[in-house]
């Protein structure tokens, strides 16, 4: 677990600025948060992890297994406001990946949902503005918030409609960051992401995202119910390939202000489902069955993104097949199903 | 002061739908909220308005003069989830107008902002839900929603760029109401209103509309500080107008769970100032002065919209013209000067 990942297709050059410089990351402590965590650390970075280890989302000490001593972790929630004041004095970046990102939870209590994914983001910004406004911020959205797609794939002029309301605090949250920077200065960027998926992902429960539950189920052997007939596109990203994303933006001047898709190949959910099957090897097979009225309430549909944008401005494209992500990530579970399936 | 508004360009059978209605306004006391009580009242409604009475914004006694014995007006706050979730039981209309309006306060105080227009919204939706599905709602949102123009005029469809925080707010406030409808069959609609205009809307200080101010300015017959050229067009609205699209939206089936655009005649700013300085006959003048700065952060340009979605829908047009609206509206205040400058 002490291994750093590869810094992957990154200009040297990128990697470089982040040696000895100060970086605070919110959600440091959950999927993605953690894996660029790593990353940084590998890159020299003097990094400062935030995260409110939330029941129920995605945080876990185990995801900094090995990094332990070479990062400081603060637990806090971005809903307290001193906190942030304090932490983002002094760093040199933030990545700002905090969120509540269960569709279903927002839907049973879209009041939490709204104070973290919007009245949070927009202490946030003002934090950097009064205490910070040099600090280089990049905030992870979501192609969530586009809702049902009008068109596709869908770039970043698609219309947003969002679907439930995770969606709709996730475009105010979203929000903050452009005008903050339109207004006073801020240097932000928005990333949308689309489904990510790797090693470190929440799989405990299947409330956060699909994909975690069906990893879960494959790697237990567990017969998978498929909803509806899998026949929808989707796009998927191997962490990694966010990760770069990430670096990519921060660096680059050409990001700032800007809001970004990232995007893959899109594939039906019933041949992911059959990739994932195949890479475990022995999982209990899958079934198709109608959707439950509340997750059917809130399905998109077909929805895959354009990431044209990303890669004629800074160069980004994924690079890890479905496949070979699936695998990498299907042996971490292997290896490690105590620390994210068993405790907690 | 006892006079109803006429009924407008409303067919008898939009007005008959009110007849022993129970009706809620929030906001009811600002400037359109309580010339839609008034009318209302005169079309037999039995309505209740809430008003918070925030000192600075658009609530004023004076505006329900004549027809106090004819309402209930119950002062509360939209951010006091309790006062609502008792106040929408057994309505069968919801005008939801209250707002936090002023773009410049959004920015002094952000938090306030989004406690009004955003988790207020919020919670009146949870409000609907649990303790009225049946009822009809229809919102007031705001053209300031799509900030700068990627073209004119602007549609429906044209993306949202809010160029300060009371817009990202409103955004999220109204998708709560498209949101609460797709999910849970409440039956919403929201007005994106322009610029309105008419007797009873706030003047008093500059910090609400440009058009208010200027409105002050005329009547006072001080000279009028245009920013900018004033060569960029708006559009502006009577609020009588206003209040006829109120009162379709609420009654034909076919608004239900859309958005439309109010609008009207593009004219240059400029051209609106002269012609209110026509009609007030005798005010201080115009001259063109620069920009002060924490205004043209937010400005937002040439803006007109595009109101052929409700005209083909609901058969809305705007009837009265900006010199008449403007005379009617020099008028009242020239009658009702200290009920809306020098009191309060």
């Amino acid at each position: 677990m002490g291994d750093l990942p590869r810094a992957g297709q990154l200009p040297a050059a990128v990697g470089a600025s982040f040696a000895g410089a100060p970086v605070l990351i919110t959600g440091g402590l959950g999927f993605i948060g953690s894996t660029l965590a790593r990353r940084l650390v590998g890159l020299g970075a003097r990094v400062t992890i935030v995260d409110s280890m939330l029941p129920g989302a995605g945080g876990n000490l185990f995801n900094v297994a090995g990094i332990e001593e070479r990062v400081r972790i603060n637990i806090s929630d971005v809903r307290d406001p001193n906190s942030l004041q304090y932490l983002v004095r002094g760093q040199r970046f933030l990545f700002n990946l905090a969120g509540q990102n269960s569709h279903i939870d927002s839907m049973r209590d879209p009041f939490t949902d709204l104070e973290i994914n919007c009245r949070s983001q927009l202490s946030i910004m003002e934090a950097c503005r009064h205490h910070n406004p040099d600090i280089r911020v990049v905030y992870t959205a979501t192609r969530q918030q586009y809702g049902r797609a009008d068109y596709l794939p869908i770039d970043e002029r698609h219309p947003l409609h969002p679907v439930d309301v995770n969606g709709v605090n996730n475009i105010a949250g979203e929000s903050y960051h452009i005008l903050y920077h339109q207004v006073y200065g801020i240097r932000t960027t928005s990333l949308r992401l689309t489904n990510t998926y790797g090693p470190r992902m929440l799989i405990r429960h299947p409330r956060q995202t699909a994909l975690g539950w069906l990893i879960h189920q494959a790697v237990a052997g567990a017969r998978i119910d498929l909803f509806g007939g899998g026949t929808d596109r989707r796009d998927f990203n191997y962490v990694d390939d966010v990760v770069d994303a990430l670096l990519l933006a921060a660096t680059d001047p050409a990001a700032v202000g800007e809001i970004f898709n990232l995007g893959g190949e899109p594939v039906t959910l019933r041949a992911a489902v059959e990739t994932l099957l195949e890479v475990a090897e022995g999982g209990g097979g899958c079934r198709i069955v109608p959707f439950p009225p509340e997750r059917k309430a809130i399905d998109i549909g077909e929805v895959f993104t354009d990431y044209t944008k990303i890669a004629r401005t800074l160069g980004w494209r994924p690079t890890v097949p479905l496949r070979e992500g699936l695998a990498r990530t299907v042996a971490f579970y292997r290896e490690h199903w105590r620390h994210y399936v068993d405790e907690g």
